[in-house]
């Protein structure tokens, strides 16, 4: 049995929040993965360094000035933020990314009406089992930033959700696996003001529903997404829920 | 036998320089850590965010905002660009910083005549050697950024080849052990504009005329005491050599 958590920025933007995550994930028993994403410290740091951000279409592009300062910012100081204090709280954490020991190759997305530049997705069979089982074997607790590589070492800007879908999709051909989505609200809601409305379930059924009546929208479809495509790569269980408390949530199944 | 490699800044800043010894590097059969510097980006990227170098008697201060930035640039882009150059060229690398796994505990520098800010000095037994030695036994090379931090998480900004010489020491009580300082020399030099003026050996007893001549001076005289460091703490062999060609160079015993 291995779980798979993943961070989002919400939490890691607060400090407060990202605390009480990391006390309750190093007393998780068992072996377990964060992974996590970026936050809005990039931006900061983007906009402190002059670097303007490249848009197209609305949509956000990594130039080659975003990609250094994502691989800084994800890769260093939000890594070894989380290790350090996992580290420091008895839970034997290594910070890494998708491009060390290969862990997660990708490749570059293809350019289409939209030209995101250096951002990568995950290929099929591309996760690196064997050191990441080597390493939750030996009682280590991976911590994986958002970057990847292709086969040639080129780094890319990926997105944490899908990284920590295909981790968990390659474990679960091996080992009975679990995938906890953790963000600042209680579960999928049914009305955002109302924090007491989680969805306890949603399958493919449901989620149509969900999709039509506008009950689920914008930010939260690529995320269930993610979580279905996690759930027929064969991850036994995959929950959306608060990082404060991740006992419950929402189950995608 | 194991072979720990340090890199610092004039090899990093130079691509050419960094491609080729990571051929080299690459190419070394057998178990082998890699310890690598900063160099100018960090520089550079503190300039391009308006952070204001700290100076006290001439000596470079690691405040807060600094901080962040050498845990961006070392353990973020630097240790990136260096993991994934290796694990193209098929050389599974493993980047990581001094935090994490508590590699390397240190302790703050104290405050005597200058506050050097978040500064700190590993901690004698601070070597985490059963985790290095559990990564180097299943073909992994763990590259190391120099952040470390004390017991309670606070990261510190760390000398690299200090970091190199504590892990050498610490795998010696298990290994046969070589440390193996690169730079852009082909050795210490006896005359800085003779490119061939290698002097082969240098010795406690050598080591007094070499620094009361001056032929040993500023910069060099840290980077042999922590290789003297070395020996006396117990690593069979200690080089300081060329980063392009890692055969000969200066010995020091």
């Amino acid at each position: 049995m291995i779980k798979v958590f993943k961070i989002g920025g919400n939490v890691i933007d607060n400090m407060e929040a990202l605390d009480i995550f990391l006390s309750a994930f190093a007393a998780v028993e068992g072996k377990k993965v964060l992974v996590h994403g970026g936050g809005r410290i990039a931006t900061a740091v983007s906009s402190a360094m002059g670097i303007k951000p490249v848009m197209v279409d609305g949509r956000r592009v990594t130039d080659r000035e975003t990609l250094d300062v994502v691989i800084m910012v994800y890769a260093g100081l939000v890594n070894k933020t989380i290790s350090s204090k996992l580290n420091a709280a008895g839970c034997q954490a290594a910070g890494l990314c998708g491009a060390d020991a290969c862990l997660v190759l990708s490749e570059k997305r293809a350019v289409g009406a939209v030209d995101y530049g250096f951002v990568g997705d995950p290929l099929q069979g591309g996760v690196n089992t064997a050191f990441l089982t080597a390493l939750t074997d030996g009682g280590t607790v991976p911590v994986i930033a958002p970057i990847t590589m292709d086969g040639k070492g080129q780094l890319l800007n990926t997105n944490a959700d899908t990284v920590a879908q295909a981790i968990a999709v390659a474990l679960s051909q091996a080992d009975e696996t679990e995938l906890i989505y953790c963000f600042e609200h209680n579960g999928v809601l049914r009305d955002i003001n109302d924090k007491d409305s989680v969805i306890p379930v949603i399958t493919k059924d449901n989620y149509v529903d969900l999709r039509e009546s506008g009950v689920v929208a914008s930010g939260m479809i690529p995320k269930i997404d993610n979580a279905f495509s996690a759930v027929s790569g064969g991850v036994g269980k995959v929950r959306i829920c608060n990082s404060r408390d991740f006992s419950e949530g929402t189950l995608i199944m």
